[in-house]
């Protein structure tokens, strides 16, 4: 394969990416680049640095920050994209196979024109910037009626899969729904079935009576540590009504959510020594962002521990983590 | 909860494990341990060096080398385990969520009473006592009728999980299938439905025939990259005749399954400079190993990449890397 291919797992039912522009040879992958990688990554050869990337990235979006007129988040193309829109994104079979074009779209959120900087220690109006450049990009990306998910995330630090330390988020936009994702909603259509209501609703108000998992709240989010977080000190933020879809945020939840997200990631900051994370924002697929069963919610997964063979195995996971214990930690 | 404890997932549906005897306080997860940690443990403080384990540690089964009357083998009981037979498998609901207690067994097979070897280094009657010895611990597992599923696996180096060198592999015996399982089973059964073939055995015709992912087989098994490989240098090791269930390996079975693992865990020993890898044994859940449709297979994941934000959101892998090239470097 040339260019980008997106392939079938026939006995899984889940598709898997291929990123030839990341292409290396086996031999290449190199396990453990030095542990002061992310360290000494400086400012002086950051891509994402003003200096640096004025001239040699396309800005497709750039965002001023109004307090001092300067820009504040860029949106890039990522330099090595997973996924391309100049494909196509028509099924083929190869033998006994389907697979697809590596049709898509991938970039890059700078989050700050700062190297140093994380959500942690930004402002909360900064991070309000940031969350408006997710909303705009997302829906100029589902405009496009070939995609059906947006998947924004942010790594952070190496054991997240981060590789360069500027602060950034990623978007990228497929026109593929995973099998993992439809057996979520499979689930939040049967209990809407059952009960009449959407079942993070349910879990939300079940959370707020009984307080022992949640961290924080505000007017109109809640960070609450899932009853069957996967991870320790795994975090789930929510809006408190109803919203299947991150991109009808309103100008209100934008400062409500940049208010608990920031708060939230401050508390993994100081309490557990700045640890590498990812987080990302779990909105409905296309065509489900009408219904009545989902629910927006970000995810963040801090990286304190490592999957290992039962999990790759088993498909499920063994936390060492209590998460009224992680909650109550967190919470303090 | 003051045992181990099983939560349901109510928005995936998938079950995780509660490790109340892993438990940490949250600020005790340290991110980092020392680069030096695999190598630097010694056989003096290793809890599986023969002088040490003899009387710690209650020995469930030992299979004796053949070849010079001393144990190869020794299964020990988890140290740490995730889950114990002491508890009952008995659902219980708690609010609006399902949870049971931590009921199931988790135990250690010792593959060899030598601190330094592995099994690419083992020689094959070695490795065929390692596969008796998962063969002799799953059938007895799988004797018990509340016992549903049982994983074999292998994590070895720091990066797949594993916190001793010392080579050991584990099994987990549980009394729940997990979603992710039972999604791979419709598939199958679909495919069967439509076919009348099992996938698998269709999957390793064609791949014999295509012979661009193979990577080495022999008159009963064959190792290739998997079409839709996630990560790479993924490898599948399958046996040739359908065979749903493990526990049904024959005796010539065992001895060709010893002689390709060793030859592909040689292959990514020499060729990537003896990486982390987990590998795992898929074998048929319980009422499923009659079926036609399923197959087992041996699942080897070398840790050359890490998962990050997208992967977490979308359940969906991004693999830098091509199966055909990965089965031609290994192949050579």
């Amino acid at each position: 394969m040339e260019t980008g291919q997106i392939r079938l797992n026939k006995v899984t039912g889940e598709w898997v990416i291929y990123a030839p522009s990341r292409r290396k040879r086996p031999q290449d992958f190199q396990q453990a680049k030095p542990d002061n990688y992310w360290d000494s990554h400086s400012q002086d050869n950051c891509p994402f640095c003003q200096k640096n990337n004025q001239e040699s990235e396309e800005i497709i979006l750039e965002i001023d920050n109004i307090q001092n007129s300067h820009w504040q988040t860029r949106v890039v193309a990522n330099k090595f994209p997973a996924l391309n829109l100049d494909e196509s994104p028509r099924r083929n079979i190869e033998g006994i196979y389907m697979t697809m074009p590596g049709y898509g779209h991938h970039e890059v959120v700078i989050e700050s024109p700062d190297h140093q900087e994380t959500i942690a220690t930004l402002s909360i109006p900064e991070i309000e910037t940031i969350i408006e450049t997710y909303r705009q990009r997302y829906l100029k990306l589902m405009d496009n009626k070939q995609i059906m998910m947006v998947i924004i995330f942010r790594n952070h630090g190496k054991a997240a899969g981060a590789s360069l330390r500027h602060p950034h988020s990623q978007i990228i936009a497929t026109s593929i729904v995973p099998s993992h994702r439809r057996l979520q909603e499979v689930e939040a259509q049967r209990y809407f079935d059952h009960w009449a209501q959407c079942v993070y609703c349910d879990i939300l108000k079940f959370e707020l009576n009984e307080k022992v998992r949640v961290i924080l709240e505000n007017d109109l989010f809640v960070a609450f540590v899932p009853f069957a977080a996967e991870f320790p000190c795994e975090i789930w933020i929510m809006p408190k009504h109803h919203q299947a879809d991150f991109g009808s945020i309103t100008s209100e939840e934008k400062t409500a959510f940049a208010t608990i997200l920031k708060e939230t990631l401050s508390r993994l900051y100081y309490k557990l020594n700045n640890p590498d994370y990812n987080y990302v924002i779990n909105t409905a697929a296309r065509y489900k962002a009408e219904e009545p069963q989902l629910h927006w919610y970000c995810q963040i997964r801090p990286r304190l521990t490592t999957s290992a063979g039962f999990e790759l195995g088993a498909g499920m996971s063994i936390n060492p983590s209590i998460p009224e214990v992680d909650a109550a930690f967190l919470r303090e």
